[in-house]
């Protein structure tokens, strides 16, 4: 779909304000006012004129669930794989179902899994963590020894660099979650690396501009990447527990390691080894994987940071409109991997007029924001996209401006700016406009 | 225990700085860097020197789980009931377990449960949310209309007023998580109660001093609560988010009432109705139920308010120093219905002597501030404390201080200081000083 099968410009297609629109509702017996108050004027509602059995027996005790799932009638509301994306499951991924959440935080159990060599199971009695390289002390870590050091908590996206990857090509994937969906938000308790490589006897105080560090897994994968120290120690965390509780096996209980605004598979899962080292260790996760090839063949490397990025998640081709025109919620979330989210904005018109889009509360650093829109929908076809602008003044690009620069070769780092095209039955569909 | 059995005052208590900790370990060769160290130098580890059977070959797949629970080897992370305490599961109460919990999320898998009448199970398509009584227009909403409102998203506590409730007449369980337990802290989002009362037609300008709100739920109990006009247009939400996800159906799925920093019997779960009036009820919720019987027979009703509490969950009885003399780390929750923590301070005696902890981050009013003192502890026996200050400079109270004003008759409303006593051995118990 290209930009000449935009709708026609509506002459007030500005969302009005929170106050505006309560204010207009009330003043004009608009839309939802009308559509509400009509219930309590039309035929009775056998769910409000009658007892319902939910209203006269009891419900289950509180012994049922020492552990709860989410109730059945959310059982969509699931990570989901696509099996033709990878030959098997284990080295694979799923995508979190970012269509049908709200808020920042992600949820455990449905946060997307990416393995290399499969989830393993680790028991934190069996869990040893080195230190080694050029450190004056070796050391070897326990899962209790971790415990014994100052923790620090804080809340970060982990976003997969082949998230939107398969956007390169084109529109691809009917969904934000699949095309969105490499991604979550969670609160870490752990230790900062530098404590550790203190420990170890490492002088952060010296020179270390041209040291770096070798991480890997317990996995038979193993996974290795090479940090440069200065990130190191900088904001790195070895975490142990994230939304409160444990780490789950999918997400490298006991411990992983915390890279916060680098891409996911950086945040080594299963962290058995840290080796300080002088130079960048070249692994397959960092030569033949996880670089950038550009439109003349040549690849870019060390592309850790996840630039500015965002994504609307309802209306999206996972949630249509239900409820034809009128008031309707437009939301979705912004990250950045160099900052706090300062600003997002919304198109309805494929990108020719923008506004400013409500943030849900202020930016956490290296962290989801939630972002809003609430409009009042005229019901004719729209061209939604989003565009977020984060501390260092970086915009979201487009996806011709980011082909024009990067070719279309890559797999990696997609950021652009994503359209649904919302039709007037309500249904959206990924699409292209350029 | 009384305080003439605490430990004598031994000469350096006061915990080091955090950067005074790494240094005074790494120029002495204390602790904890000796305990490492000796694991590099002693017998052959063989977590260490052999492949283990995780890292040679593959972990499961990402089709396992759609939505993923903890690892088996965190079975014992769950709410759990007491079964003496009431006389069935279904009007009862389980509790988070706060112990094992770090940062300020509860996952609400492990959010403790109180319910009338057991947890019932409402499609969201069988929901309905009627605002009656002096409004203009009364109206009936389905969820869908819901989430046409402009939502909004905060993170709050929620404590249930009887948390605490069994320690009035002395110590009586062994437990963080029986003891402090019917807590949890959320990130929700919902729409703004004011909102829906403009929707309805109430004159939020005018003169509404002498209004109330009378809640109730769609459960066979009800629970209805009276909820004064200005706390009803302050911050109360009509949330059906929490933790990103839908609510669980043990806490309200699809819908429920959020009442910050009040007592967790007003976050009426399975909302059904919402009455304007212009007094309150009087409902059984509270009148024989939810008031505080002070010493002389006298019940103080309207208690709505958390006061600033805070309890050190580690370590504690279920959380035992196993590890022996040497840096150790004190860690626990604190929180205030009044507004965020500003402060909280950590006694090793018995409240003899206090030293401020560090707060994991800044406190967000209403909402859980997790706080952490990094110890060098000596190995001798403690009576450890925790003591919270708020934004509006209120200081929590000790049992002693507490049970003067109020008597030992009340079951609610108890935010007293805890005490655990901590044994040479590592074990803890929870005692009183006085």
């Amino acid at each position: 779909m290209t930009r000449e099968n935009k709708v026609d410009d509506t002459p007030e297609r500005k969302g009005p304000s929170r106050r505006g629109f309560l204010t207009g509702t009330a003043a004009s017996g608009a839309a939802l006012l009308a559509a509400t108050a009509a219930r309590a004027q039309t035929a009775p509602d056998p769910l409000i004129t009658e007892v319902q059995p939910w209203a006269s027996g009891l419900g289950e005790g509180v012994d049922a669930t020492p552990y709860g799932l989410p109730i059945k009638y959310e059982d969509d509301v699931v990570r989901r794989n696509v099996d033709w994306l990878t030959a098997d499951t284990i080295s694979s991924i799923n995508f979190t179902p970012i269509h049908a959440l709200d808020g920042t935080i992600t949820p455990q159990g449905c946060a997307f899994e990416r393995h290399h060599s499969g989830a393993i199971e680790l028991r934190k009695e069996d869990y040893r963590l080195m230190i080694n390289g050029l450190v004056d002390t070796p050391l070897v870590f326990t899962y209790a020894d971790l415990e014994r050091f100052p923790r620090e908590i804080h809340t970060y996206f982990l976003e997969c660099a082949a998230n939107t990857g398969m956007e390169w090509a084109g529109a691809q994937l009917n969904g934000a979650q699949f095309t969105h969906g490499m991604i979550h938000n969670m609160e870490y308790s752990g230790v900062p690396l530098r404590t550790l490589l203190e420990e170890a006897g490492l002088d952060t105080a010296g020179d270390l501009s041209d040291k770096w560090i070798y991480v890997e897994g317990a996995d038979a994968s193993s996974n290795g990447r090479s940090i440069p120290m200065e990130k190191a120690l900088d904001d790195v965390l070895v975490a142990f527990k994230a939304n409160g509780e444990a780490l789950r096996k999918e997400h490298g209980y006991p411990v992983r390691l915390v890279v916060p605004g680098w891409e996911g598979n950086m945040w080594v899962k299963w962290l058995r080894r840290i080796e300080v080292t002088d130079q960048p260790i070249e692994s397959r996760e960092e030569t033949s994987k996880y670089t950038d090839t550009l439109a003349d063949g040549i690849s870019r490397k060390w592309t850790w940071v996840m630039d500015a990025k965002s994504v609307i998640t309802s209306p999206s081709p996972q949630m249509p409109i239900t409820h034809g025109a009128g008031p309707l919620v437009i939301t979705g979330m912004a990250w950045s991997g160099r900052g706090a989210i300062t600003r997002v904005d919304v198109s309805l018109d494929g990108g020719m007029t923008w506004q400013p889009a409500r943030l849900g509360k202020a930016g956490d650093s290296k962290a989801l924001t939630r972002f809003y829109l609430d409009i009042d929908w005229d019901g004719s076809e729209m061209l939604i996209q989003s565009r977020a602008t984060d501390e260092t003044g970086y915009v979201q690009p487009t996806k011709d401006a980011l082909r024009e620069v990067r070719g279309e070769n890559s797999i990696y780092h997609n950021n652009c700016i994503q359209t649904w095209h919302v039709k007037e039955n309500g249904e959206a569909e990924n699409v292209e406009v350029s």
